[in-house]
Parts: structure tokens; sequence; C-alpha cells
């Protein structure tokens, strides 16, 4: 997963843009990236690592201009290299271009082959370089109809941010998985993933851009176009909700905190627990767990401490510490928990090793009963379109019952929220939830491996 | 303030004492050390800031031995040099001497006085090294009758660890002013400032040292002392409960996390609010807000959103932001708040600052009225036992009434525990509240010039 | 300026490109880069710094394969940037390409600008990537054929390495500009800028790579072709012999220490100077002095000591200190100097403001009169074909007598070698003269302000 | 071995210790330091590594104060910590104390037994803080008083630099082992190992600091004393002619430079050759070679290119590449030894096992002969005086004949300069050769293991 930030019209553009890249931080922790344009040429600078790490006020004093663009970039396993570090920023027959992508092409390997068949040259393992190949290629001559024509071509899931030396362009796919905001500070615009952004630089949030929508902001202000053919149904990602987006976020009009605890309400109602003390796998699962709270007459209690100071190479003892990874990050209140019968609530289950190993802390901590509620439905298809989900047969729903998967994270009971709970907490039916569901509104590749096989990675 | 934590008897010693100072991370983030005995010698390890920066494999592979102390330290503004990390160790007429200190020696100055008109040199400007120096110089012959002999001449509050190449000695001063506790893994014994260290390495809590004892392990086993001449009234800190210690830790056989509910509880009989929802100041504020809610009966909401990614160095926008480094750590969820009246929970209140932005940043975010209630009284004194208080002067409530605080702040209203409650919520009376009270149970200088002159800083 | 170094069929392939770039890194300091390939794909790593700072153990393990080549960069003040750094590594229709440049394209603007016309992106300044978007637009199949086509294509001095799965591939362009020679080591083949990279992994020097050959080299062996259709005349650069290449090193057959001795031999002959004792200005103008006193007769003294521990950024004293960066670098040994004639030999004379000041050096430390002696002519002209000369404005002579130089320098006598005695020191008169000179063998640009625009660098 | 440096009466003190560092950064690269003096108060800083690598101009600007003294020290494999590193700096009963110090005492087990008894603690492994505590437990009162107290406890080699809030104090031993020169920099006085540290920052050389005196500097003015009641023959260390200090130094007022040509010419006279040329083992070998080929007649050539880019840690291959560390630092020009009997002349031949891979490497680029010249007699004894010699055991010279060497490294001759030789060449017969001789002026413990034991470093 990615975040993305785009201002223009600012004197601090960059530094305005390394802020508003650290309230999205959330979104992505292994690079980061500012393009910012002086209204003659661009400027770049990308590394490996948080924002704060990657820039200081040397680095973002040679990123001069009035309009940036920025990316924060997910951590995986693998190819964590910094060729594939956003923005983009390139020289081609328009002039200068830099890009930021948020989502998933699900025809990007054959977009890429097509374009290497031609003779375009791909440095990254990212397919948002195949965006940047075909807008060079576009017949068209203006950069803004090379965009709206290179467009035409991407199929899955894109927020994208472009820059020019003469202006910033936000486009959402016509779906609309990836969310993305509009805002104003002074006569400046800014564009971001969450309004948060907005909120930490001292913004007004104006709007979301809208599905299938393109902004055009140029010096002279903004336009709005609408450059795909048709208009298709609205899929915004129910993800963002459950776990993706901060609490203190809205996404497509809806607050994610208020949300969130609606997740925890109906799943209280769905799935009761007979218990004494309500807990949140913190942070991502305190607001269900208020919500499940207050649903259930149960006291809510903040019952595991999350440690602040997990740096990322941590040395473990040689011998070995039961989960210990877990009692790193997580500390029950023993004094708390030691035995009562305990409704742990938390956002997803995936692969099921962490909760099982939680729900072994608590037990270990002393509780009598535990009972784990999770505040989405079963996870059991990958997303194509943005989320970095593990592979299918990783995921431990699409091959285990309920029953089963208690038995083994070794809870007393298991219970997630139903799918039609989900929407029901979130509101609107327009919402893309094909990793509960399977429900894939956009194709992509049979061949998970040919996927593999290039290593293409989503932004 | 400091984290001090000691194992003996364990091939692994210095990489468990250094999982045991990560869980005491809290209780210091300036300097990190560990000095291990292999028998015959000692080996040591120091540097600036956390525990993950300062060691890694390389390092902790050259301190071997199956003993080991350790120590973390507080982060102050100035004087923040290497000279001053813990573990000090030395060689000296009784052979090597390691030593980790928590607390601060109110004879400090006199002491430091002495001993070098005797002919003594200090290298830190620490209190802690005229311990070692009264060690040196005792004419007793054997390390543990100099240890004794040392002690005699101390004042004020100190939990200390020593390590010979021979044995470990854990020492609390006769108020038991700064905790330390007893715990047991496999056939090692282990001492540390809080058992959250103990839960991490999955060893077992047995007790605490009591406040006058001196607990002397070696290879043979584990024996008791009482040092001092006379008994004192216990006075440990009532401030570790407030704020300092861990919530899942538990301090003088009190949960941590339990006193601070209480603290809210009582909080809510003593100043109630005619509000909307309670949100806590995250984290330290969550127990307490808890606490209020569920005894005024209105509804918790993690309202304020802490962000997990502030590096120690963030570039501000040149431009001025209203009071930005509030916002980047603290972040209000909007939606909730907007048009709410609302019951903000904190721990203290020290300077008024930081409170003041809080305040304003939620009135920002909409926020109808902003009730705020401190889960402790006024702080109006400087603690001398080893809390890092800012001088007096900086103490707000040492000179305004809380009706002026509250103006400066801009709460709507603004209410602290007493100081009754305060002691009801935590039980016993056997604590030292004197940032609060001003009754001191030790004598210090008159002259706090004295102290500033000489720089001597608390451990 | 920069060195390349290929190597392929020795199981230590990443390891014995390592130790070949550092025996080039005289060539570039600015950025180093390693791409590898197992057979089946490439694998890459570039950073900027030395050497040794870029690659390390693990670095170097994420390399495998039994070919690599690699790369070395020249640091300029401005545009030292990690999109420069080379080798070049991407996917495109013909498969995984790796590409490492010495040299300049003098036809660098008019290619980017067809390109970029035609669809391509650039991601970097330098002139190499257009070289690779020739080879992935050739409508040939095979990447072998592709390469053969792109090379038609270029125009200026270019050494070339280029890496596929299957095979390694030298290319010389048909001047000869920049050196490139052939070795052996066990059964593997390696190419290298100067033979001191094989001196130092202890393989053998077969030959140079000749100008306008294409040298072959895969699993099976190597093979030789000539694919530019004309023959051109030998124009290697002269620069090489004069200041860039090691002493140690032979290129174009010639040993760079005896082609220096007589520099200084025949500067001697040509304008000698009345003195006590003669100096290098150490290193480059240690070989010429030492001829140019084997042949007036004077004693060669080692009479300015070098410093080796001059870091990137060192911080001069507030106060002015006269000439203080030469001195920091460069000491007088003044009880030899003091009271004497002396000549001073240096290789080249650009700006003239470091002869100043070690003119200014010497004459502080007592010495009675300093004649320098430059073992070239005065550079008059900037290079294009890969020497980072600066702009011809600020090349003192191609505005200066040499009177006038003299007494800007404050040297009691100036000469230079004549251009003669440059081809006649060297051997032969195939070499590349142009900065002396100005006879350009091939043409460039008029406009060094588009070359400027573009930014452009060379290799 | 270490370098000092001393300046007082500027106010720039910190900044110009920090070049005058750099000057004599040969003398040590394993840490460096400042101490300085604002008139109240020292202020410190410490670190490991290179002088520019230590300090920055944030390091600097912590340092204020007209005042200020430094040191560098050697790097050796063990004991490379930092509490070694210097200066020390004190708070005592006299005040504040900071002092720097070359060379070793002889009596430090001694002295540090006698302390420890006492009651003293030592932090470091250095010899060195005993003196600091003799200086606090003298029973004189003033600061200057005391350091007198202290002297006269010493034995051994001592240059030392003490800094108090109002004065600096030079003070070199008895026998003036280690060199000390005093210097003015307009009104400002300045004392350091070497003058050119006075050179770099462009102050005159005034005179050495005699053996036996102290130097009294305060803002007043300088005062000179004999504090030790007996005189003694002076023994200024040899070795520093031989390879230790910088060739454009003058020591003990005799040139480097010159003394090393002496040393060349001299040993052509005792120990000629038949050779073709000559050629020096960079940097240190270089003006004994010219001196040896001015006298013997032979030409002098660079024939070894020396690397300036030799980090710390270099990676070498995994296959075996023969004598691989010396060539990766010495590289011989092949063209000019090829067929040609050739003599290296080198400094001084310890351990045998780096003379023996340097002529391989030179009869690997195919030499005919190779006569080994040492411009110093064969090293027998270890240095109890300051300089890191190896033990007796490691010194090929203390066990194996002139012949048996030469098989070992496989020379076809070699010859080392004879005693006799080496002090007509120095000039005077008032040297320290006790590495060379045996002859010890001043007695030492028995028992080396002592001194292994304690790990008491020289400094």
């Amino acid at each position: 997963m990615c975040g993305i930030f785009g201002i223009i019209g600012h004197a601090e553009a960059s530094n305005l843009a390394y802020l508003g890249l650290h309230a999205l931080q959330h979104r992505g922790q292994e690079s980061a990236g500012i393009v910012s344009s002086d209204g003659a040429r661009l400027h770049a600078h990308r590394g490996m690592g948080l924002v704060h790490d990657v820039f200081d006020e040397t680095v973002l004093s040679r990123l001069p201009g009035d309009a940036a663009i920025g990316h924060v970039r997910y951590s995986t396993a693998g190819q964590s290299i910094l060729e594939n570090a956003q923005p983009f920023s390139v020289s081609y027959g328009g002039g200068w271009l830099g890009i930021a992508h948020n989502g998933n092409l699900t025809n990007a390997i054959e977009l890429r082959s097509s374009l290497e068949a031609a003779g375009s040259i791909f440095q990254s393992s990212s397919d948002t370089e195949a965006i940047v190949h075909l807008i060079a290629r576009s017949r068209a001559g203006a950069p803004l109809d090379r965009i709206r024509d290179a467009l035409l071509r991407l199929e899955g899931a894109f927020s994208l941010l472009f820059s020019t030396p003469d202006m910033l362009v936000a486009v959402r796919d016509p779906h609309g998985f990836r969310p993305l905001a509009l805002g104003r500070i002074g006569n400046a615009l800014v564009v971001a993933s969450e309004p948060v952004a907005f909120d930490l630089i001292g913004a007004e949030t104006l709007r979301e851009v809208d599905p299938g929508e393109m902004v055009v902001i140029d010096r002279a202000g903004l336009r709005s176009e609408r450059p795909f053919p048709q208009s298709l149904p609205r899929r915004s990602c129910i993800f963002e909700h459950v776990y993706f987006a901060r609490p203190d976020s809205v996404i497509d009009g809806v607050g994610v905190y208020e949300a969130r605890k609606n997740l925890g309400r109906i799943l209280a109602e769905e799935s009761p627990a007979d218990a004494d003390i309500v807990l949140p796998v913190p942070d991502s699962g305190v607001p269900a767990a208020i919500g499940f709270a207050e649903r259930s007459g149960l006291p809510f209690e903040m019952g595991m401490i999350r440690s602040h100071y997990i740096g990322r190479t941590f040395i473990e003892p040689r011998q070995s510490i039961r989960h210990f990874g877990v009692r790193l990050k997580l500390a029950p209140v023993r004094a708390l928990v030691r035995g009562k019968r305990v409704v742990v609530v938390d956002d997803s289950l995936v692969r099921g090793t962490t909760s099982r190993k939680i729900i072994k802390t608590i037990r270990d901590a002393g509780a009598r009963e535990i009972h784990l509620r999770i505040s989405s439905p079963p996870t059991r298809f990958p997303c194509f379109y943005g989320i970095d989900t593990p592979s299918r047969r990783e995921l431990i729903a699409s091959s285990h019952t309920v029953d089963e998967i208690a038995k083994y994270i070794t809870a007393d009971s298991l219970a997630f929220l139903s799918n039609e709970g989900l929407h029901r907490a979130v509101g609107g039916n327009a919402h893309c939830d094909a990793c509960f569901s399977g429900n894939y509104p956009v194709p992509f590749p049979e061949s998970a491996d040919d996927r593999v096989h290039l290593r293409l990675v989503a932004n």
C-alpha cells in the first residue's frame, strides 16, 4: 500500500509535502520521495526508510518551487529496492514528468510486455513505470492530452498524481478503489490519500476526488474532467475502513473512527460473548472494541500495552522464548486479565499466527476464557487492487472453517463480522469487498505465477 | 529518571539484560549500557540513544559471562553526554566494580566536595560516581564490606545494582523511593525497576526488594541484609503510579493500570463534568479516562490519535503553523469531537503549555466545550528524588490558581484530583507525594543554584 | 571521467569486479555500481561514494553469478545524483541488459531529442541512457544484433561494456578515445579501463581492445568483430598519459610512468631553469619531476608532503587563513626549500588558482625563486570526449598569455611543454590533443548552452 | 603513539586545535578529542576515529573559550575503546582539569596499584589516568603546585599538556623522549608534538619545549620552570626521525626530511648494491631512497604506487589471491621494474611479513634482482616509551640473523643501516635507540605479563 500527496501554489511546497507524507506514513514505511517543480523543471529526492529519515533540511532545500508531489511506499519482505521508490520523474518528449501512484494495475504485465516489445525499457519492477511509457509514447502533443491518452489504457486500481513544470494532475480510477481527497491551504490546493494530511498542515478539506475524475490544477486554478469513456460503479476499498486508514480520517465521506465503532457494535450484536471485559488489540482494534463494549454492555479495558520502541532489527535471545516477537510489541496487563473471561477485538485475521500468539500471551497472563472477535469477515481472497495481502495459500480462512481456525489459534470462541454487517457498518453498498467475498470488480490475470515471475509490485 | 536491570546465573546474561532494558525503555531514552561479568572481570558497553540503537549482536557478543547489569537513562535538554551514561565500571583497590543507579542523592554535592577534597576525581556530572569513590575509599577490605560502608553515607533516593566478578548486589534506600523488584528465570535471579522486564523475558516475579534491603546474589544463592541502622517509613514515589511506570507493571504490590483507573474514578466523583464524551490524552491518560468514563457514565472515546512515527529531529515548516509540535504527535478525531462537549483526561499538568496546545487543537476540530480533568493534584514542587521535574519557577501551579491556569490553557473548566483522592486511589499512605504536597521526606540543599553550578544530574 | 570493469566465467565475479573497481577508483569517486548475471537474470547495486563505502559483504552476496560489469563515476560539483550512477540495468523487449560507459557521446542531445520524440523516457541526465533506448528500439531481434544496430548511431567517445544473462560485450569507439584492455584470470576473461585492475586481482593482461572493435564473450569463448562501417584514425586521449591514468598502467601499449618521465625530460630540454632543486606537486607530478631532474641534472626532492587524511567536508577556520585549502592537502618541507631556487613540476594548469596557492605556500616557506614547469601544453579548450574540464571561460590559458599567467600565479618563471614535445614524449601521433590544440576529431554541438540546459553529463 | 596540541589566548581555540590535530593525524588514527576552556570551566568532546569524523561544526561550537588542548591516539588491534580516548577531563578538589599525554609511564602499574590501594578508581586502561589521580591527591593547594607534585612521581616518557580554566601547562620528561614544540600565532601561544601543526594554522615555530621543562602559559604570558630535581641526559626518540614524524617536521632542531635523506646516503655508503634503479616503499621510505640514489649514483624511481583509497574494512576475495593486502596498498610499476636489478629502500623491518610480500610483488612484476635496504638498524627490542612495537617474540630481528631474514623475505640481498650510521645521520648522540640497541635509559617492569594483565596502554 502507499500514500500520495500533492500541492501547488505554495511557497513552501516541498516542506508541506514532507509534512503531508509524515501524516500518511501509516500507508507505507519502506521508502519516501518528493518531486518538486519550480515552474521550469522538476527536482527529485527518493530514499529508503521513513519520511523523517529520508529527508532533512538540506535535502528539502534542494527541492525548490511552489508545487510538489510525494509518495510513501509500503514495506514488504522482498524487492525492497530504491529503484521502486516513487515518485518517478523523467524527461520525455513532452518535457518533465513526475508521477506518484497508489494502487495496482491489473493489466500491468500485458502493458509491460507490449511496451517492451515496442522498445520501452524498464528500470523498476513497479507497474507505475508503464504509465510513464504510455504517456511518453502517446501520439498526442500536449502533456495533458498524453495523460488522457494513457489513462484509457489503464485497468485496475489507481489514484495518481502527475507533476509537470506547469501543473498538478490528480486522477482516480473509475471504480474509485483507492481514496483521494482535495483540500485548500491559503491560495494553494492540496491532494492527498487521506485528509489527515490536510489536518496536519492546517489545510481545509474540500471534497474527495470522485471516482473517474481527473482534476487539473495549474497556476490559473482548478478544472475537473471525466476522461474515462464509461461510468463504472463506485467500488471504494472497504478495507481502508476496517484497517488501513487512520481512525481520524474521513474516507468517501465516512468517518473511519465511527465506522470502526459500528463494526464493533454490529459484531457485538451478531456474536455476543459471555465475558467480563473487552480488550482491543492496539492500536487498530481500539475503536471496534469500544463499539463492541458499548453494545454488549461489557467494560472496555486497554488491557494490552503496545510498545513504541520497536526498532527494525531486534536481537532475539538464542534460547527460545515463547512467542517472543509478539511479547516485544504487545504486553497484557496481567493484573487485569487474571481470572477473567476476556473478549479480544481485532480488526482482521489473515494468517492466524499473530492471533495465536496474542491469545497464548493473554492466556499465560492468567485469563480464564478468551473470546476472539474479528471486526471484519474472514479474509479468504488476495487483493489485486493495492493492498499487500499474502497469496491465497497463506490465508487461513481460504482453507479452514471458523471452528478449525478457533482451534488453531486456541481461542475459547471465535467469531467474524458478517459481510452484511460489514457493509451496514460502513454504510452504502458501493465498496469493494473482494478480499472477503471474492467478488472482484475488475478481472485480473489468471496466473499468479506470471505476476511473481515479473516481480511486479503494487503501489 | 532511569531504569535498571540485573541478572546472575544465566548463560545469556547480557542478551537478557538487553531485552530487560528494552522493557524498561520508557524509563529513559537518552543512553543505555550493560556491564557483564565473566567471573574474572567485567566487560562494558554504553552509548547514547535507545537500547536497540546502542546494542547489536556484535556488541552483545563482546559482553560475555553469566551475570550482567544494565541501565537506561532519561533524556533531558542539556548535559546529554556519554560520560553520564551508566552503568559505570571501574577498577579500584577491591578489584572490578560496576554500578547502575536509579534515583538521586540529596547529599550529592556534599559527598562530592568532601571526596574531591580528599583527592577523588570526577569524570561525570552524575551523583552516582560519588558512590563508587566511597566504595573505593572504604577502609574495609572485602567488596561487600566496602559497599555496606558506602551505603551508610548515602542520603536520598537510590535503587542500586552493583556488579563484581563474583556477585550481584541490589539495594533500595530505606524510604524505598524508587521501585525495585526481584524475579527468577530458571536458576537465574533477576532484578529490575519494574516487573514488566520479567514478563518480557519469561521470568517469574518473586517480590519487591524491600525499602532498606540489600540483596546479595552470588553463584551460591541469595541472601538478604538490612545494612541501614534505622528503619524509616516507606515513601515510595506516587508519581510512578500517576505517570511514570508502565500500566502493565505492579509497583509496591499495586497494579498500575488499576491504580490509574481509580484515579479517574475518584476524579469523576470529585469533579464531574456535564459533557458528551470522555477522551484521554494518549497513551498515559488512557486508564484514568476509562475510569472517569465508567464512574461518570459518559462514553469513553479514543478521540485523539497518537503518531508512532515521530523522529528526534523533525523539520518544522518555516511559516508558523499553529501548535505544530502537538499536531504532529496528537491528532483529534474531528468527526467525533465536532459539536461535542468533551472531557479530556490527562495524567498531570506541569508547565501548562502542552495542555494549552491540546485544547486549542481539539477546539479547532470543532468541540463545543472542553473540560480538562487531571488525574493528579497540581504539580507545585520540584522532585529531588529522581524525577526530572523542571524548576519551581516553571511549574505553573506553583504560582497560579486553578482558575488562572484554566484561563491560560483556555479550558472551559479545569479540575485536578485532590491529594486525598490520589492516596485513596493508589492505596495506603506510604507514598512520597512531595511534588504535589511539598512534604519532602528527606531534606535537600537549600540552594538550587549550587545544584545547577555543579550540574549534578539525577538518575 | 569514469572507469569500467567486466568479467565473465568466474565463480567470484562480483567480488572481483569490486576489487577491479577499487583499482580504478582514481577514475571516479562519486558513485560505484556492479551488475552481475547469474545466467538467467541480472542483479544490480549502485550507490554514491567510494567502492568500499558502496559495497560490503552483504551487498556483494546479493550479486550472484559468474559474470559482472562494474562502473566508477567521477565527482563533479553539481548533478551528483544516484540516478546517474552506473551500470544501468533494465528489462526490455530483448530481456535483461546492463551497461557501463566511459566516454561522452557528442550526439547525445540529438539522440535524446529524437528518442524522446519517439516516446522514450529518460530517468537520468546521463548520455548513456540513450544507448539503452537505441537497443530497446532496434528492430533487430537478438540482443547482439540490437547492440550492433545501436552502435551505428553513436558518435563521440565510448568504451562500453554490456551485460546480458548470456554474455559480456566490450566495445571501443572507432577513434579509441578512451582506453580499454582485455585480460585473463584462469578460465575467466576480464575487461577494464586500465590494466592496473588486472594486476590487482592477479589477472594477466592480454591486449587492448582495438579502436572500433567489439569483443563478444560468452560461456563458449571470445570472438571479435568490427561493427563500425568505416575505419577512423586512432585518437586515443593524450591526457590519460599526462594526468588521468595511474602511473603503473600501460595505455595503448605505452607505459604511463615512463611517458610521464619523458614529458619531464623534454620539458627540461625545452624550458630549463637555473635552480637548485626540483619538486613535484604530488602525487601526479612525481614522474615528470623525476624526468625533469634527470635531464636537467638538478636534484629531485620530495619537497611537498601530501596529506592522506583529507575528508570530504573539512571545517575551515572562521578567520581567514591564507590558502588554507591547499595547505591542508600539501605542505612544503620548509627546511628544504628555505633560501632555495626551486623548480616545481606539475602535470597541467587549468584555472591557475591551485598553482597560485601552491606557489604562495612554497614562497611562504622561504623559497628564493619559484619556477613552475608544466608537463603539458596550456589547456585552452574544453574536452567533449569524457574528461571533465571546465568551460572555456574558466580555462586561464584560453584568454591569457604565458606571461600573464606567470604573473597571476606569482611564479618567477613559468613554462609549458610544447605540443610537439608532448606527442614526442608519449610516442606516435595517434592521440587526441583537442584540449591543448583545439583539433577536435569528432564535431560537437555548437551551443554549449544546449548542453547545459539538458544537463547531460559525460561518463 | 599519540599527538598532542594546545593553544591559549585565541578566540578560535577549539577550531585551531581541530586543525592542529588534523596536522598530527599521522601520530594516531584511533580516537581524537578536544577539551576547551572558557575561563570558568572546561568543555570536552572525544570520539573514535579520525579528526574529521569526530568533529563537525556543531560539536566544535560546543567547545567555547580561548584555550584548548587536543589529542589524537594511535590504532591498535585490541583495547580500542572510547574510555581511553583523550584528553581526559575531570572535576577534582582543585577544580577542573584536562590532560593530554604522549608517551608511556614505566611505573604505571606501580602507580596504579598504590593509587587503587589508597582508594582511587580507574575508568580507563590508560596510564594517563594515574597522573590525574596524583594531582587530585596532592596535598598541595594550588593546581600548579599539585601538578609539580605529581610530576615528581612519574617515570618514563611523557610529553604532557594540562588545561585548567586559567592556564595551559606543557611538560616534557627529563629525557625528552617524545617531542614537544612551542609556537605563536598572533598573541596566542601554541604547543604541539610537531611543528607541522603550527605550519598548517599559520603559526610561527618558536622553539622546542626542553627536556625537563615545564611551560606555564596563562592570560598574562609564559613562564618556564624546571620542576624535576635532577637533570638527565637528553634521550629523544630516534624513531621519530626514522619513521614516525612527518618529513616536513623539525624535531629537536633537526629537519626530518634531511635526516632521512642522510639515513639513505649513509646506508648507500655502508651497503651499496650493484643495481639499476632505487625504489622507495612509499610514502615513508621516499626521502631515504632519494638519499640512497644520490649517494650511490643510481636513478631514483617512484616505482611503487600507493593507493589512497584503502578503507578500514576491505573485503578480500574468498579464493586466495597471493599477498592480496599489500597489492591493495602498493602496486609496482611493472614496465619499470621488468628485467631490472632493483634496490628497494624501506624505513624499518619489524616482523618481516610486509617486506616479504612487497618483495614477492615486485618479483612477480618481473624484477631480476631485489636488494632490500633498510634505513635503520634491525628492530630487536620493544619500546617502553610510547611507540607501539609488538612484543619481542614478534620482532624477527630479535631471533634471526640478517641472512636468515633475507632468506625469509626472499630478497637477493638485505642490509640494515648500522647504529653508528643511524646516529651520524640524525646528528648528535642524545637519542634513545633502545628499540635497536636494547639500551633503555629508564628501567621498566620485568614482567611483560603484568603489563598485559592490567592492559595498560601507552599514549
